[in-house]
């Protein structure tokens, strides 16, 4: 019962009845595109005009570098951002068919963005000028539906971007898609206990694993190197989870620190928004844009007096092999390396298992309850019923038991910083284990959650 | 500067510069429709219409009603959506040049939708059908702009409505037009030394006086009958505050109990939704449409076995003569009337007044930095300086000062539920006094920022 609930924080889309994969092929001139694309032009001769641009034929096509690489080359002038976004529409028209991570795409609007880039002079470029970003599609885009994986928002526009959208788009980003998240699966008839089904997006790796949920088009498209950055969201684990099962980095900063802003709400006091690379630089580079700043590390302490608190949390029964021999090597490296690690426990406060999980589950649930009524008062029929239970608050929260769960929550956060602030870095889990096999259960966010708000 | 801070609380949007009052015109077409209205149908006529439909003069016009008894009326057919949505635009033809409430009015489309509800088939109509809703003008409505008082949102539309809208679309209300909110105004060259410069917007009772703000309109609206209920927005003080200036009810819910998406973000720690009423029984109406529940307290519980907190708060020293003769007043008619009134003095954790005002100052730059960096990245030569400067850190809020304020926060809504828990009813001033003379001056939320988030 209590795990299940987990998968309920890492997902919410999945709640809403099954929608998106039917909807896919018509948000989607992908496959069009790509027909075309290689009947008039096959990829080759393409990829040959990128060559010649280059003047080499040893570096890397532009699909798969990093946006700190990509910006360089504009800077330089030895690509453009046409040719970046056809390498990157080339690499799609390749995988899409095994990774299935866009829920929309429209080849030729982003060439056509690319181009008008192209046309920017070089002194108005913003810092991530070309650079191309799958949006998870919770997110409002003005330019490309936002469909939340719900049929009540079938088609639905909004003619005004996210804030976070928004941001990127005056630091000149490519705005390329969106990206998938989990759709309404197989339900059982018990209150909340969810099988989560994933959406066809398959882990890059290995196409029988799950990429993790729910911002799975998110790190698989960036794993995949089929859009260079990528803006997912988390509530659970939606974010740290699917870097991990997908081996790409991710950045979840504290709550508040970028805007949720014209996102789909869930649980306000866990919903963060956050995003994915493939590089630590390019994380900074996100990072800078949005303003996130650590101000309490010196940024010139020499690196070994970095002190490393190796947390494996109260969930650490639950580790797999994976996880177990990750924090083992991460331990020798840094050691070896001449830093300071420490093996640290979980306050007291937040050890207590049962406590954390109740907590969260009341504040999400009082949360969401909120959060979803405007669904339900508008198109009750099309929510999944899990969904409909929580608005009835068929588990019959209470006002009282909210209060009690934002208190004990508080203090939960106060004495882990108490902890944490003796540490320049704490190095957690991310997931129970690697991907597990199989699309329809997208992994545990048990090693996340409780780090979500703190 | 701390009472200069208090303002900043309650008013965002004056933040902005001075533009709504020139937009006003053109986003308006109230007076065209006045003018043309008083020459094609006096006013006199349309409203013998009503009387007719009445088949009586001796009951009230329909602006005059509340939304309880506007219901009824539609209810058993004596009075038509149509009919009822004339008489509040005959008030406010009448009315408007002195109380200047509206930022966006379109009289025909209003009657066109008032029509249209008359259509709906008995069977099929919502709680509120036809009751008219005026919107602050932070709140995303589909087939209206919203500008939130900036030149960078002149003419923004949005064609997704906001959550609320939404809710109350869905219940079948009349969404009217947008009301107004603060201006950017005068402004000294101190940092965070906001001289409030409210919008043209004055108070029902006294056009020399002002109607308190942020949601100035919202209130006015209401108060003047020219609208039957409104939705306004609190970050510091302004749903409570106003309504008091102006002498209407008003319900600012505790947070994250109605959705705020869609809306515009301040410092979404305090940010929330509430509304406007004339009665009671409205408030309770809409309460219901929100789903907002009191589960703590037993409905059948007689009004004498209450218990009565008379919370005079830490700040009482600034309470000014007709706030200490109604909180008397108050005392003595609940002692008369058989209620236990207690004195309660505020818990110790909570009573230092500059770490209450510094916790909220430090929590709601921090938050605001956030929620307007798209603005300043957007548009920064058309905010005003005073944002700028939130953006640019200009005071230096770090990350750990942030921290701190929120476990200090925490704990004094713990401190402060605790106390609450032993009674029924907290009463507390809701200003410092009636509505100063003048509209410069909006007025302090000295007496409403604590309460905001508790």
């Amino acid at each position: 019962m209590l795990s299940c609930f987990l998968y309920l924080l890492a997902f919410f889309s999945q709640f809403y009845t099954r929608a998106q994969l039917n909807d896919r092929e018509s948000a989607y001139s992908l496959p069009q595109f790509c027909d075309s694309a290689l009947q008039n032009q096959p990829r080759l001769d393409r990829l040959a005009v990128w060559d010649k641009q280059l003047s080499s034929n040893t570096m890397s096509p532009p699909y798969k570098l990093t946006a700190t690489q990509v910006l360089e080359l504009l800077h330089n002038n030895t690509l453009t951002v046409e040719v970046y976004a056809r390498s990157l529409l080339d690499r799609i028209c390749e995988r899409d068919s095994t990774v299935k991570a866009w829920a929309y795409l429209d080849p030729d609007y982003v060439l056509s963005q690319a181009r008008a880039l192209d046309q920017v002079p070089t002194d108005r470029r913003g810092p991530l000028h070309g650079i191309a970003i799958g949006v998870k599609d919770i997110m409002n885009t003005k330019d490309m539906p936002t469909q939340f994986g719900s049929p009540i928002y079938k088609g639905h526009r909004s003619d005004v971007d996210s804030s976070a959208v928004a941001i990127l788009r005056a630091a000149g980003a490519l705005i390329f898609g969106k990206l998938t998240l989990p759709i309404a699966g197989k339900t059982t008839t018990t209150e909340f206990a969810v099988t989560n089904s994933g959406p066809e997006t398959t882990n890059p790796h290995d196409p029988n694993r799950t990429p993790g949920g729910s911002s799975c088009g998110s790190a698989a498209a960036v794993a995949d190197l089929q859009v260079t950055l990528s803006l997912g969201a988390q509530t659970g684990g939606s974010i740290i989870r699917p870097a991990s099962f997908t081996g790409v980095y991710a950045m979840k900063p504290t709550y508040d620190v970028i805007s949720t802003e014209g996102q789909k709400a869930f649980a306000p006091t866990f919903d963060t928004f956050g995003f994915f690379a493939r590089s630590v630089e390019d994380l900074q580079l996100l990072a800078d844009v949005f303003g996130v700043q650590d101000d309490s590390t010196p940024s010139d302490i020499p690196l070994e007096e970095l002190s490393v608190a190796l947390m494996k949390t109260p969930m650490w029964d639950s580790a797999g092999p994976g996880t177990r021999s990750a924090m083992e090597t991460t331990n020798s490296i840094l050691t070896s390396e001449g830093f300071k690690v420490e093996d640290v426990s979980f306050p007291p406060e937040a050890t207590d298992l049962a406590t954390l999980k109740n907590v969260q589950k009341v504040i999400t649930l009082s949360e969401a309850r909120t959060m979803f009524l405007r669904e339900y008062r508008v198109g009750k029929e099309k929510l999944a019923p899990q969904i409909r239970g929580i608005v009835e608050n068929t588990s019959n929260v209470t006002n009282k038991q909210r209060t009690e769960a934002c208190d004990t929550y508080a203090s939960m956060r106060r004495a882990i910083n108490d902890v944490a602030k003796d540490y320049s870095i704490i190095i957690a889990p991310s997931a129970v284990d690697e991907a597990p096999l199989g699309l329809d259960d997208m992994g545990s966010a048990t090693f996340n959650t409780m780090w979500t708000a703190s």
